[in-house]
């Protein structure tokens, strides 16, 4: 009966995920869900994004928390149009709360909307939100063992974006071995390295993601 | 009605956990339950309490993972005991869990059990575990505010390790920020600043857990 009472929910999900998807379609919206734990870098990574595509693309941001904007607040400072979602103690965001939160929101204009889901390296992997692109944040300092850990989120990822890699000298980090690990779960997924707050690597990704863009207005 | 079947686990956990706490009472044993992010650096801070307390304590460990061994493995290469809990896709450890791993375990000559959590800053929160003191994990990289992000954990912890310290003159992280954030949600608690790898700030650390040992055989 357990399994019968969650799979329901994972099908409801599905479902409305699909709906968000469709929608996005029509508005030629390319949806990206960003997932990691707490603290990988995905807010600065955000910030460097819109900075990077400023007056090429519109961005929007979708931010997901247990509690607080403080998140919405930064990318709003750094120019971006974001909504917050504050879960409430939800361990991470579904396609419901996508639906919420983009009901009434004006996407007309909007090229790119950035979704930052809640930190967390397990439960955020199992709920697709409608999104395009699936992007795992990893920073260097939570070590390259996690792949194999948390296999889940990595498994389903079309890009694993290192982050905070100016740090390496300091840490016992080997991009090899997570790639590698990486690889195994996912042939096909993409590998950035960024230190994005000092704005390395940034473009690299941003360029992958542009051509994620096949439905353009 | 989903609100009373999510209740009705947590009061079977409580139940369980009651059961855990009266059984570690019992063989005089101290449980400590180590919370974090994945990559926080739980397992090493536990490799440094092993050797800290070594020929001083018995340690016993059990290590809660998703999925692989590579934590037991660890820690007992430390020469510390280790048992460890494959959660199968489950993001923190439950008082169930423990139950069955403590079964037939013999504990008879060890003197303080660590618990290393699934690393999950936002499920783990919620669930006793049957443990005398909860520690939450943070690592300077991951930022301070996340206190103020995810509060639950940090409300209920009786002390907050802050790992990786060596890495604060590349970062821009305020001890006194989180600790004001903490003491905010949790007035008692206790705060250290460790740099595990270097074996810096490990005794302050062990020497507060000692004093929580009340009942020794």
């Amino acid at each position: 009966l357990r399994v019968a009472v969650v799979k329901n929910i994972l099908d409801a999900n599905s479902r409305i995920a699909q709906e968000n998807r469709k929608l996005f379609d029509k508005l030629g919206l390319t949806v990206i869900n960003l997932m990691s734990s707490p603290g990988a870098g995905k807010t600065t990574l955000l910030e460097q994004m819109g900075k990077h595509f400023g007056g090429q693309l519109k961005i929007g941001v979708i931010e997901g928390d247990i509690q607080t904007t403080l998140d919405a607040e930064r990318v709003a400072a750094a120019g971006l149009e974001a909504v917050q979602i504050e879960t409430d103690g939800a361990c991470h965001l579904d396609a419901n709360m996508i639906a919420a939160a983009i009901d009434g929101a004006d996407y007309a204009d909007v090229d790119m909307l950035f979704i930052e889901n809640v930190g967390n390296l397990v439960c955020t992997a199992g709920y697709d939100l409608g999104e395009h692109v699936r992007i795992v944040v990893l920073s260097t300092s939570e070590g390259d063992d996690k792949a194999t850990k948390y296999p889940a989120i990595f498994q389903g990822s079309d890009a694993m974006v290192i982050t905070k890699t100016d740090l390496k000298p300091h840490l016992n980090f080997n991009t090899d071995r997570i790639t590698a690990d990486l690889k195994r779960l996912q042939p096909d997924a993409a590998v950035f390295e960024v230190a994005a707050l000092q704005g390395q690597g940034i473009s690299d990704a941003a360029d992958w993601l542009l051509a994620k863009r096949p439905h353009r207005k």
